[in-house]
């Protein structure tokens, strides 16, 4: 029998966080993870971090890593926002900047926590379908909408925009807030940074989590006009003050200042993705131009799904999305090319070449 | 002029953090931190930390943690709901837990987080003045309601109730949630986790940010019936998957399993609350009966607001609350002996004895 109290209990489908693999020895190609630790110069920041200072609350405003992100994109303190991991910086950004009756604008083919968090926050959405080279159609976002978010590049599709795109996205939106959502931006892909000097509107996403190899601290960051970044904020102090822990703050900066041990891995996934797409190519698979750090695959004759069956029996995991329009692609991680050569050896060994 | 995409942007009176104070030599008690370092087991834990971990997501679950929280207070992991602070365990909580059209209950004198919450949620909400002599009054919560919160003990009152009144509580709000946020229990409070088995509509919040001196790193927790951990699980993982990180999950695991330290600090700090109570009773202040690692403290004769300012200026840190009731009172941490003796001194010095 129900009990009173419980219809005061709010009623969400509870999403099911992936699962990671204990095993040993399993190559996992599955969450977009890096290959490649975090700057021997973070480990450092970790390692001789003052633990009695733990007794302390973080830095409230986590000032010393607003600063390191600021200068990193030539951009002031008070542009850059920083949350527990940018799924936290999204969410924040949607209840704070998408607060209209009209519905926010994004690609049906994308980040699938986006209709989470309208769900979440009572958020109006309607999904505009990419095309069927899966490309975004900017032309699609002038119709009028009470925001607009895209990921560029995109997920799960690997593809990006250029500036082109990006302007005239602003263009068509000039009485919107357009969000950048750019996880995957360090592997090539065009950054709108620059443009939110421009366009008060804009606002930017980033992460430690792909490119800096963060993702166990969970740092996500946003940059955009002192408008925008002052709204958040706000919310984000009705919430919770100290969202950043102080070790994440430290190991923070030091991989920020570490640029050329960031750009040195970025370059090295972006070869090993050149040479793992030429290698899919050749043995017959079809491979999207990636922007990121994974590769999005199909194949004319094969079912995707059976091979990420069979990848999974030899502890090789990537990762399949059982969705429409999608239901024959697999997304593949770039790891080491220890990593990309066993999944190559693997995968010839299952379509026996 | 406002632009069109500006009335989108949610209106939120941002609240302001505490500063904290970068002079060396200063005595800080005014944030209720503990004065003594986290337990050496937890720091062991993050020295030995492998931080090409970091790459990877935290584990979603936390699990580890969760295990080492319910082994400590007797219950089940899935009783046990984690978050990045319990001010986020808090918002979530509010955000799951109090979905009523009937306003929430909890007194006037309170954490001063519960209104903002409600206002960012959209919870509507009442408050009940505390009596004369700042305790609650249990009768006061009879009222139908869509939920209350009681921190017990209560800040910054620092006074504590048992479980009598707690079972009153309960048998008053058989209909709705009660959160009881127990974030100062463990500095001699009545803790209401066993209570949690009996009734399915109580949830315990705690944090490792007081007693357990981990305040820099983000921990809270939540106890209660799987159905009410169960939504909270839903609402956090409709926000952020990943919130505790993989350092802060092995330092909590570490802190949890080292009880002696914990029981050790906690009682140092219960014995220095009773000797900074009796010598600020035989200046002639008036003291509340602390629960807490704080004290409540006013004066027949003195200007607590203008001592307040007196021991700023001697780099003395206590916390004043410009606040109708307690305008003449103020709120002073437990520090260390050491720290504890300079307060008194300056005290001493500031009324002439």
């Amino acid at each position: 029998m129900e009990k009173l109290w419980m219809k005061n209990l709010r009623d969400i489908t509870p999403y099911v966080p992936g699962e990671q693999s204990k095993e040993k020895d399993i190559v996992k190609l599955n969450a977009n993870e890096n290959p490649y630790p975090p700057s021997p110069k973070a480990v450092k920041a970790i390692k001789d971090f003052n633990c009695d200072r733990l007794r302390f609350y973080p830095n409230a405003n986590a000032t010393p890593l607003k600063k390191a992100i600021a200068d990193f994109y030539g951009v002031e303190a008070e542009n850059v926002f920083l949350g527990n991991g940018s799924d936290d910086v999204l969410a924040v950004a949607f209840q704070a900047l998408f607060n209209s009756e009209l519905p926010i604008a994004y690609p049906d083919l994308t980040y699938s926590f986006y209709p989470v968090w309208c769900d979440l926050f009572g958020i109006k959405y309607k999904t505009y379908p990419v095309g069927d080279d899966f490309r975004i159609n900017v032309e699609d976002y002038k119709e009028k909408n009470g925001g607009v978010i895209i990921p560029n590049p995109n997920a799960p599709t690997s593809l990006g925009e250029g500036r082109e795109f990006v302007e005239k996205l602003m263009e068509y939106n000039a009485d919107s807030i357009v969000i950048i959502d750019e996880a995957y931006v360090d592997f090539g892909g065009y950054s709108s940074v620059e443009l939110t000097k421009k366009y008060e509107n804009l606002l930017v996403t980033g992460t430690f989590s792909k490119s800096r190899s963060l993702a166990g601290l969970r740092i996500g960051f946003a940059i955009g006009s002192k408008t925008l970044v002052s709204v958040l904020e706000a919310v984000k102090n009705s919430y919770n003050s100290y969202t950043v822990d102080s070790i994440s703050i430290e190991a923070g900066v030091a991989s920020m200042l570490d640029r050329e041990y960031f750009e040195s891995t970025c370059n090295k996934i972006i070869a090993t993705r050149k040479r793992l797409t030429d290698e899919l190519l050749s043995l017959g698979f079809k491979v999207l131009d990636s922007q990121t750090n994974f590769v999005f695959v199909t194949s004319d004759t094969l079912s995707m799904k059976d091979m990420f069956e069979y990848l999974k029996t030899k502890k090789v995991f990537i990762r399949y999305f059982s969705l429409e329009r999608i239901e024959n692609y697999v997304r593949i991680t770039v790891g080491t090319d220890d990593e990309i050569n066993r999944l190559l050896a693997e995968i010839k060994e299952y379509i026996g070449k």
